[in-house]
């Protein structure tokens, strides 16, 4: 610090490094700072790409400029924010005693060390690599920086893609679905694990979405793994191998999540955590306090479980770049943690979930207390409203609020929202059944299908009703057991959509109490209608007439109907 | 009970009662429930009825039906939830003694007297009549139960309704000018506060509000009291007479909020609140333990101030039901309270506002910090973004949330549910700086705009930086003080617009490092840009160059633009 400025020095330059380094020279405005980036651009929104692939975001550069429309480039971070900017150069090796980087320039192959005085490992993440032959293919990519997206588009625009396979069916494997069903390209799915998104949902919500992407003619194949990718005499993938089958296809696109960069901290002798990310305290510094971590290269600590999780976000590598030039300028902020929220929209679906899911829960030893609301996102009376489906998961022990799903093509966002901000204050079910949420009948019901849900939750908790999930009832149906499923819905809305099994019994909810006497005492009986309010009803008030074995059919008919085959 | 039967009488039909009712039946099997209704019809959705009015719901019976379209009617309650209900039937006195209350059969005008174990109170509330004459002529109509809104829309639809007046500027006349407007009527709206919306909004969100709706073509009169509306020969309103002008219309309005109906309860002895409804305590019990009400006739407390207020909602209705029908049957539920939020829509602009305004906050003794940030509704560089308006307010002692509201043609009712959230767990502004939200770029910027107004609020509170409010400026222009507007913006944006004034000078962001022996050491500084992001950064970056007397212009230039002439 010869001339007493002190030497900000960050590796990378995507979303967490700007953000650090535009807060770090807004609070101090003497610093040096400098961002190195591998790559040939700069503050770049990496979630952008799968729209700029499907065409609804025109220009590339249009993912790097600021929104009163000027690109952040070399240029813009020299003149307006004072930043020293080097792209296309690595770091190499970082010496912590003489507090220097070793950087390489992978243009000119020179090398030079750069002093600091606090480093900021910004490295982010790579696409993981699965074990399948065949992936340095010509046509297989990934879609992880912008010249994936570059090619991609220009490929697909070429006219020479009407078939793609995706390995992998994430969150980017689904957006970037969408947007090659916008150019009507034929699209197949295949996922190795049980369900699509299988991190973030439970595999019912799951079902649920891949059959709203199948009804658009999506092929997903669950359980599934890719053994290879062949290619044809040009060396272009040309055809996908999994266990079961062969997919002719013009494209591959690898969509297996990310990992993160962690080689440089690891031979620098940082901490990593046991998700394999850096560890970073609560104000993101790594096990040397003078070097700071933060983006898709670090684990964080989930607000709901206290233990530690890898989840790499844009939001929260822009919310850690804040912390971190806060704290490299002097100051003292901290980043308690995440809940682990996820939005995305895929053809027509909005998809998100927040929290742990149910099957989180029980591998964490929680004994889950789970419900599902199928509901329109408004007022059922009022026009235009869009169906949406919500499952919420407690812990039975207190009634503590766990995680939320909802997806569908209504108004989700809103929903999983309330529940990360619930989530993050700790709230239980009652304090979601509560909440004053904002009402009026083009934004929702009177009473918000979350606080609904949750009342449900209380119901079930109190032991008020009992319920079987579709899944359940599947199996059951399947095995010949002895039981009557009452139908209580009205006769109009039979003819639409029933339940073909010869247990099943209409008997209007209108007719319950004056038909009582046709209804077998000595049965098990379940109630079905088409959201599961009215056999909510229909248990009570057969349990009100004597009836001691009542349970209703979870989320309805049409939760049943979206599940399409599956039986989980 | 002589038959060992619970009787639980309801007053009131419309919201609460009906949900009490409901609730009670399915915890209470055996108990004798009865509904007593003054008006015709049972458990309709008031709230609906200015989107009935305007047309886009077609039938009033649709504000009746269940989502599976049975009429909730008294057959409906009879024979799905055995539930006794008696419509024009009027309660006219209670015996707390003998436990009877007299009721008058409106059409008969015979009385009878009922005996409870358990009442329940859900009289609602009745429009204020304002100190106006002539509100007795034809054509002058509140809008409060569904006959109200038949005959508006019979005489809309009659083509005799070319002008209408509106006396009061509140929710319920925004909601129904906006179903006028859509059959081309031509509307006035006369508030006699200084500002629209003004239990909910600050003077100037709200002048953002009534700009946009003058744009459409609305007139708005503030600050103006109507003196008398005029008949014609035929007894109908045909003017209406404030204190400076004479409007002639076909139709008036009298949308002055409500009332709460406690005479019943005064009468009957309980105890009546501060602020004018019906005392209960967490229970929603009376002063009289078995006596409960809920709904519009009772006060709730503030979970924000910690006092009683009086906001009528069908959502709080709707809560309130269900915590009475658990403990008039037995059960012991709470009702803890309201944060006070509010959306509606009206004419391509939805307002949302909670918890409390900057003027409540000064008013209750509060020292308010607050911000307002104006931004797109999801990524910039996304297609199809709205804009939206966001104002918080936090004590500035502690950093506590105290309310936000957000308005504007985008997305607002999930910011506004965030913060209703982060309002009832008491959350700082720290709090929702870090909230998780979900992030994709089709619904939100990686740091949502909730987030980056927190921010904002932190680096006002930390004195990171200072800003002016347009407000504030526009007075100090019209004062001709010296000073020096800094416009920061690009100059392709200066040519859409910019302010006219001779203290004005052109400087955009990417010169003011290299351009700054152009700027005037020994004047106070003002940065204005198009959101205010520029121009906080402008201020950062001026005062690290040694100004020292430098302020952002809050909101940027498009809050000052959306002013209007407004200037607090």
């Amino acid at each position: 610090m010869s001339n007493g400025r002190k030497k900000l020095l960050i590796i990378g330059g995507v979303a967490c490094g700007p953000k650090a380094a535009a807060r770090a020279r807004r609070l101090d405005p003497s610093a040096e700072i400098t961002i190195i980036e591998r790559g040939p651009l700069l503050s770049y929104a990496g979630c952008g790409l799968p729209y700029y692939i499907g065409g609804s975001i025109p220009e590339l550069d249009g993912l790097r400029k600021t929104q009163y429309g000027v690109i952040r480039d070399e240029e813009f971070f020299n003149s307006v924010k004072d930043i020293t900017t080097r792209t296309r150069t690595l770091a190499e090796t970082i010496d912590r005693k003489q507090k220097t980087v070793r950087v390489r320039n992978l243009e000119t192959n020179v090398t030079e060390d750069i002093s600091y005085d606090k480093l900021v490992l910004a490295v982010g993440a790579s696409p993981v690599r699965p074990p399948v032959e065949g992936l340095n293919l010509d046509r297989v990519f990934s879609v992880h920086v912008p010249e994936d997206a570059r090619k991609m588009r220009e490929l697909i625009e070429s006219g020479e893609v009407d078939k793609a396979v995706f390995i992998g069916g994430g969150r980017i494997a689904l957006e970037v679905a969408e947007s090659l069903f916008a150019h009507a390209v034929d699209t197949t799915i295949i996922e190795i694990e049980g369900s699509i998104l299988p991190e973030v949902l439970d595999p019912e919500i799951a079902a649920t979405v891949a059959g709203a992407l199948r009804a658009e003619g999506v092929a997903i194949f669950i359980s599934e793994k890719v053994l290879r990718i062949e290619g044809n005499e040009d060396g272009r993938a040309c055809k996908v191998v999994t266990e079961t089958r062969e997919i002719p296809t013009d494209i591959v696109v690898v969509a297996t999540g990310v990992r993160p960069n962690v080689q440089l901290a690891r031979e620098t002798g940082l901490a990593i955590g046991e998700t394999g990310a850096i560890a970073v305290n609560e104000r993101l510094q790594t096990s040397d306090p003078d070097i700071y971590a933060g983006g898709d290269c670090v684990e964080c600590t989930s607000l709901v479980t206290a233990k530690k999780m890898y989840a790499p976000l844009g939001s929260t590598a822009n919310r850690h770049g804040r912390v971190i030039g806060d704290n490299v300028a002097g100051g003292d902020a901290t980043f308690p943690g995440i809940v682990g929220t996820c939005v995305m929209k895929t053809m027509g679906v909005n998809v998100s979930s927040t929290g742990i899911t149910e099957r989180q829960a029980r591998d964490l030893g929680y004994s889950p207390l789970t419900c599902i609301v199928p509901s329109m996102d408004r007022a059922h009376y009022y026009p235009g409203g869009k169906p949406i489906l919500i499952k919420l998961v407690a812990d039975a022990k207190d009634g503590r609020l766990l995680g939320g799903q909802v997806v569908g093509p209504g108004d989700v966002t809103k929903r999983i929202d309330v529940l990360a901000t619930a989530l993050t204050s700790r709230a239980n079910i009652d304090d979601v059944a509560n909440l004053d949420l904002g009402y009026a009948p083009p934004y929702s019901s009177a009473l918000d299908t979350v606080a609904h849900a949750a009342n449900l939750l209380k119901n079930k908790r109190d032991g008020i009703v009992r319920s079987v999930t579709p899944m359940e009832l599947r199996k059951r149906m399947g095995r010949d057991e002895d039981f009557v499923v009452l139908d209580v819905r009205e006769a109009s809305e039979l003819e639409k959509s029933k339940l073909d099994d010869k247990r099943v019994c209409a008997m209007p909810l209108s007719r319950l109490r004056s038909s009582a006497e046709e209804i077998p005492k000595d049965k098990e009986l379940i109630c079905l209608c088409q959201l599961g309010s009215r056999s909510y009803e229909a248990c009570r008030t057969l349990e009100g007439m004597g009836f001691d074995d009542v349970k209703f059919l979870e989320g309805g008919l049409r939760f049943w109907l979206e599940l399409g085959e599956w039986n989980g």
